[in-house]
């Protein structure tokens, strides 16, 4: 009989909820301005030093299927990138290339989770980490970052909740960070992260960090790898092109796992059996992003230039932000998103996702409903546009937070 | 408690599984001749428009996110291709781009299939279908091509095979063809299309075709495609640009679901939200591969010189092959591959398995064993290659047999 599965109902991402809304004021004439999807080719177009090695290999030929984990040169450049920034010692072979971290989530879930598992996560987290676990008939557990401490962990609470539920903790599979955050721009401090991994390894479970952001801190951050404080403990770090590298449209993830104790060898074994599964990543793509990380002198210089760049925009919106009565939010230091709390109390909606829609409607300007990361009357803004566009977009939701004030 | 997913031990590969070995016998300097992959890049260069295109979209910036289901140009270029090559009406919302045909297949299996459901598949079936089936906790029945008839269908026989469990006939949730078939090169005749049709409508089951190869036929085939003869029950077309544009390296593959009916609008929305989860598919590949089949004219002229040169290898592998006493292969009229019956009992082997081990080993030539593909007793062997490299493979394989005899 046709039927679908009872898990994909849980397939849903909130940040392109309203790109049909958008489209069609778009068809309308109306100029809308898009601060939901952070994507930082918009803004800075992609290094030319890359663009250039990704017309090399296409021009060299290079269209084959390639290595099902990633070509190896890529998956080298990757493990001297981490052994240069962190001093981390994962090799070659123990890294796997994905059609970017969505692809190495979908995997790692399927790998890890069987029906009525759990995870951990910290809100506001990642939107779409929690489809991957629940279409894997996961259920998530949801711890919350502590806004007092500048969204960081606070271990207490994080303790007193996994331990809260005594019998599942055979059915605690994984436990997510990412650091950088998004939407919050918190980059973790050591303590935290030397405590999570405590947890981790007292509760038996997987170690995940998703540091798609690493390079990309500011306001004085000073970033640590997880990684380096697991060792020995079996952990899993994502990470890729997109972000650091400013080519969201490659596809381009890296899944490491640097350890050598057997859930870790195991778990290795079985993510290049799923990579196996879809045969390879797109080929001329790894050979620019392999250049992308080798040529350490043209990344340097364009990092730095991004970054600066970035810092400048973000704490410009976060002032502007912050001198709004309806709008308040935790300075970022790292990643490009600012994550406000609404006083939805001071204003006539029934909800942030109301709120949003509304945005959009009546003024153009498309952002992303906190809900969506696990915490109602926030909102996601992308501060990646220039200064004119974030004034004008922030201008137009104080305007819009006024005229629906009570 | 660090512990696997039960599904998971279900992600293999057989086609890559001598891998390991393979690169063992190189590393000690030794020429493997390889006819395991099924990559045409490897022999023929993909056609320069389409790396122009390809060159073309990086150098005016095409590297960010793309929409989730594929570039407006790509899907309205797909559209109009089923249209042209079988009178299809597919628009462009009724395609979702994926990471080649693999990443559709996690997806619809993902979407389709609870525990415990089936699937019918007929053997030899290409390996990959099996474990993205069994990974989502669905189970295979598995039927038979008749190898009396070419390898086409034999209905009598697939009706009594559904019809056995009956009980097992609300769980049926789909039935797969490859047509031309990987790995015998059948293609199938319109009147078991038709009659696969009525199957699958009187039993409840989506009817999927994966239509990778259907510009590749040769030795007078003529190709229809199902879609044609399945106008108002769900179905789902696979194709991608891997195989008739030459272009296994950009993973860009195409989901079509044409129907207007309840079942596959409710697909489409679903799969469509598990595109939403990966964000996106290689954004200028997309531009490239738009070019690929809007410029007629270039492809044209590509297709008839890549099958025409195909036709003589294949043919050629094929008389050679059943001049020897120890192999018998049925004529392929499509694709690119050739799946002979090894006389096994001519022989001292244990399995096919062990047949293809040792002569990578022994002769240096890497093929894949029958039972990968359902079919104990047989090998594929890609028929890609040059004649020189064709004969040599196949004059090692000979020799082999002959050296294991009785």
């Amino acid at each position: 009989m046709y039927s679908f599965s009872e898990f994909s109902v849980h397939a849903e991402n909130p940040i392109e909820e309203e790109d049909v809304v958008a489209e069609r004021l778009e068809r309308q004439g109306k100029k809308i301005l898009k601060l939901n999807r952070g994507d930082p080719a918009v803004y800075f177009p992609t290094m030319k030093y890359m663009i250039d090695a990704y017309v090399k290999a296409l021009k060299e030929g290079r269209t084959r299927y390639s290595d099902f984990t990633g070509i190896k040169s890529l998956r080298e450049a990757v493990s001297a990138r981490y052994k240069r920034l962190y001093g981390i010692d994962a090799g070659p072979d123990d890294i796997v290339i994905t059609n970017g971290v969505s692809e190495a989530l979908m995997f790692i879930n399927s790998v890890l989770v069987n029906r009525g598992d759990k995870a951990v996560f910290f809100r506001p987290y990642y939107p779409l980490y929690i489809p991957d676990l629940k279409i894997n008939g996961g259920n998530p557990i949801i711890e919350r970052y502590s806004e007092e401490r500048n969204w960081d962990i606070d271990i207490d609470s994080l303790e007193r909740a996994v331990r809260k539920d005594l019998k599942a903790r055979k059915r605690l599979k994984y436990l997510v960070i990412t650091n950088p955050n998004n939407p919050t721009g918190t980059v973790l401090e050591p303590n935290a992260l030397r405590e999570l991994v405590e947890i981790a390894k007292d509760y038996g479970m997987v170690l995940i960090s998703d540091e798609i952001y690493d390079e990309i801190t500011f306001n004085g951050a000073r970033y640590t790898s997880v990684s380096k404080l697991a060792e020995g403990i079996p952990h899993i770090i994502l990470n890729g092109a997109s972000k650091d590298f400013d080519a969201t449209g490659f596809r381009i993830g890296f899944t490491i796992i640097p350890g050598k104790d057997k859930t870790s060898v195991e778990m290795k074994r079985r993510i290049a059996e799923y990579a196996k599964l879809r045969l390879c990543v797109n080929t001329p793509a790894q050979y620019a992003v392999a250049e992308g990380i080798s040529n350490v002198a043209e990344h340097s210089k364009g990092i730095k230039k991004l970054v600066a760049e970035i810092e400048k925009r973000i704490n410009f919106a976060a002032k502007r932000i912050n001198e709004s009565a309806y709008m308040h939010v935790v300075q970022p230091r790292g990643a490009y998103y600012l994550f406000p709390k609404l006083d939805m109390k001071a204003m006539r909606f029934k909800d942030d996702r109301s709120f949003v829609d509304r945005l959009l409607k009546e003024k153009g300007v498309q952002i992303t409903r906190g809900s969506g990361f696990g915490e109602p009357g926030y909102i996601r803004i992308v501060g990646l546009p220039p200064k004119d566009i974030l004034e004008t977009a922030i201008n137009r939701i104080e305007d819009f937070c006024r005229v629906h004030s009570r």
